[in-house]
């Protein structure tokens, strides 16, 4: 197989997510904000139709509105690899987050149509409409129809202006977006990793053992409203002290856990507080994720059965609702060891990690063994006008994706 | 001096304050809501003034719209002392907080009035206008009048509809409401604990040291805000967990203090909190009182002390700002001796507490010595609908006050 010329590759896929952050491709003019099925929507899929073209793909887009591009194999109407990640964003997002993936493809694809290379599978890359949910109150509707596990009364579903997505798309025929599994050989995803490990490792790039299992509660506290002046301190049925403490405790049990165990309070309300009034009432989420499940339940467990504790001995009312359970998505450990001697190969130490974020990758692990490479991005951070993705990491990314897909031929064909 | 005929006028007391719960005396058909100068407040003034005249009072009302009822003593134009407490009421209010101590004036006057009895001092009794602050951002304007000590540019304020002070009272005049100190004995005001040391206690009534100093502080943190699975738990600066160990300080710095040292955080917000992301801000207020300002002082420089302490190991940003400063205001010792011994004389054993609340009569003692009564409240429950006073602990306030009085005589003309 001949040495394929990256050309700079990766940067430049760095630079079409930084041209699509403006209007026509934002839908906003302050920040970026791209909407499934929004006009900035559908004039980012007319751009990336044209750098697909370019790349040597056939274009065309199905039933969900996803844009796909295919580069065939050696034979025409061979099964595919499929490389993907989503067009759509966050409300004032980053610009990487998504369609960095949609590119690294785009320029994998490129440089093997340059080298007039040809696999013994085709490539397509399929740019996702709705994983962030930002619109609908749904996600990741468009990577399940492909998949073939959409749930059609999931489709029944409107945005803040009241327009449904039937209004937008034929319901009836969303489905039809399925792929068949003898069509599709692997999904690879490569995304930022939307969190400080690689750059605390100082490593440009991860390769993900799976997506958390994730647990997520919903916890009341009801105590006494009371006067912050007169109720002695013995006297008090505190709901943001009770509050406070449990947050501490699944802290402290999620700090005690493995590294990939996180428990995290980030939506906290007071309903009626006041500076000089006990709260009597404090609402929060507890989010619990571990690359592995059993994990994740103990640490849960763990976590609810303290918070019964502290109700207890403070005499609070205490009402716990779990609202997901999501379970652990383990990437295929065969592409995995590819990306990993992939990641060697180009001259970076492999390291493994566990995605605490969802992604399209775990839908689509329901038809097909699925792999995610993880990119560095700087403070970890993400859904933010200042997430940053360095070029050289682009191009390391793309090293790593261009020898994935020379030793997915050898994978599939033995010598 | 005659016994005096209290006639169950501590139950009536309690029921002329449930009489005005609901419309014309309430703003609100759903819940006592009575703010100052609404057409609830001037309807409440209307039935107070009848009772007033019932009572044997001269009734008028002052240029900062304060009812006043004055019971002449012996000769005609002497000293009064004054019993008051204020007829406003926060929004969706109990029925006691305030009006209680008008009524039970007003009864004590008519005891003494039915009896034919006359005190070598006139009796007058204020009900005060907007000591909850509940319609304009002041408080304690009304009472700020009378005792001379208003500031005039504190009159300069609007309700949430716009509608200024001055539309409704000519500003002018207001401060014409003061009263000379040589025309003053003293004030006396009854009101709720709003706490539950009382009840906790076993006791009905207790005598007042004075209303506590309060410091008060906004609070504001941040951190990093990250996406809830992918940060681990080693590289957070979560601002919900720094508030929380915050809170828990708090808590445990007055827990450890004298009963009377209280520390609490009431407001908690956690602005665009997610139950998917590590909050990168939260705000909070803390609110530390005690009937000794140098205890409050020392409480709160512990606490902050540790709040400065958290915010660096956990590596986040820490604004402090205090926004009330509110001084002690000790109740005069001649005067709780009084009431000690009238409660003895009644049959209840005297206990005294601290007020943590402020109220008119830390206003009134910039004029004149000044006492007040606690009645137990069920649950220490106030500013809410199920704040509940017991009628017997009411009759045992009349007795109580009515023989403050007469020992008020005998202090003032020792035999």
């Amino acid at each position: 197989m001949v040495a394929l010329d990256l050309g700079g590759g990766g940067a430049r896929a760095a630079a079409r997510c930084e041209a699509l952050a403006l209007p026509p491709f934002s839908d906003s003019t302050d920040g970026l904000t791209r909407t499934y099925l929004s006009p900035a929507y559908r004039a980012a899929q007319e751009q990336l139709a044209v750098w697909m073209a370019e790349a040597g793909m056939a274009v065309r887009s199905d039933a969900a509105a996803n844009l796909i591009g295919r580069y065939e194999g050696c034979a025409a109407g061979a099964p595919a690899l499929v490389i993907g990640s989503h067009l759509d964003s966050v409300r004032n997002a980053g610009v990487y987050d998504g369609p960095l993936g949609i590119m690294l493809g785009i320029e994998a694809v490129k440089a093997l149509s340059s080298g007039g290379v040809r696999m013994p599978f085709a490539i397509e890359v399929y740019a996702f409409g709705d994983e962030e949910g930002s619109r609908f109150p749904a996600a990741m509707l468009t990577s399940r129809a492909v998949a073939g596990t959409l749930d059609p009364a999931s489709l029944e579903v409107a945005d803040r202006d009241g327009v449904r997505l039937g209004d937008l798309l034929d319901l009836a025929a969303y489905a039809s977006a399925a792929r068949s599994r003898g069509d599709i050989i692997a999904y690879l995803e490569a995304h930022i990793e939307q969190g400080p490990v690689l750059e605390a490792k100082g490593l440009a790039l991860g390769t993900v053992t799976g997506i958390a299992a994730q647990l997520r509660f919903e916890i009341g506290l009801s105590g006494t409203a009371g006067h912050a002046g007169t109720t002695a301190m013995n006297l008090r049925r505190d709901a943001v002290a009770g509050m406070a403490e449990m947050v501490l405790t699944a802290e402290a049990v999620a700090a005690a856990g493995p590294s990939d165990l996180v428990a995290t309070v980030g939506l906290v309300e007071v309903p009626s507080g006041a500076a000089n009034v006990i709260a009597g009432r404090s609402r929060f989420t507890l989010d619990v994720r571990a690359g592995d499940a059993a994990v994740r339940d103990r640490a849960a467990d763990a976590i609810l059965r303290q918070f019964r504790e502290i109700a207890g001995w403070r005499d609070l009312g205490l009402a716990m609702r779990q609202v997901h359970d999501l379970p652990a998505s383990p990437c295929d450990p065969a592409l995995m060891d590819l990306l990993d001697a992939a990641t060697a190969a180009a001259g970076h130490r492999p390291y493994r990690l566990v995605s605490g974020a969802g992604h399209d990758a775990m839908i689509m692990a329901a038809l097909c063994p699925m792999a995610m490479l993880f990119l560095r991005c700087r403070g970890g951070v993400s859904h933010n006008p200042a997430e940053h993705v360095e070029p050289a990491d682009a191009e390391a990314a793309l090293a790593v994706i261009s020898g994935f897909i020379r030793r997915l031929g050898d994978h599939l064909e033995p010598a």
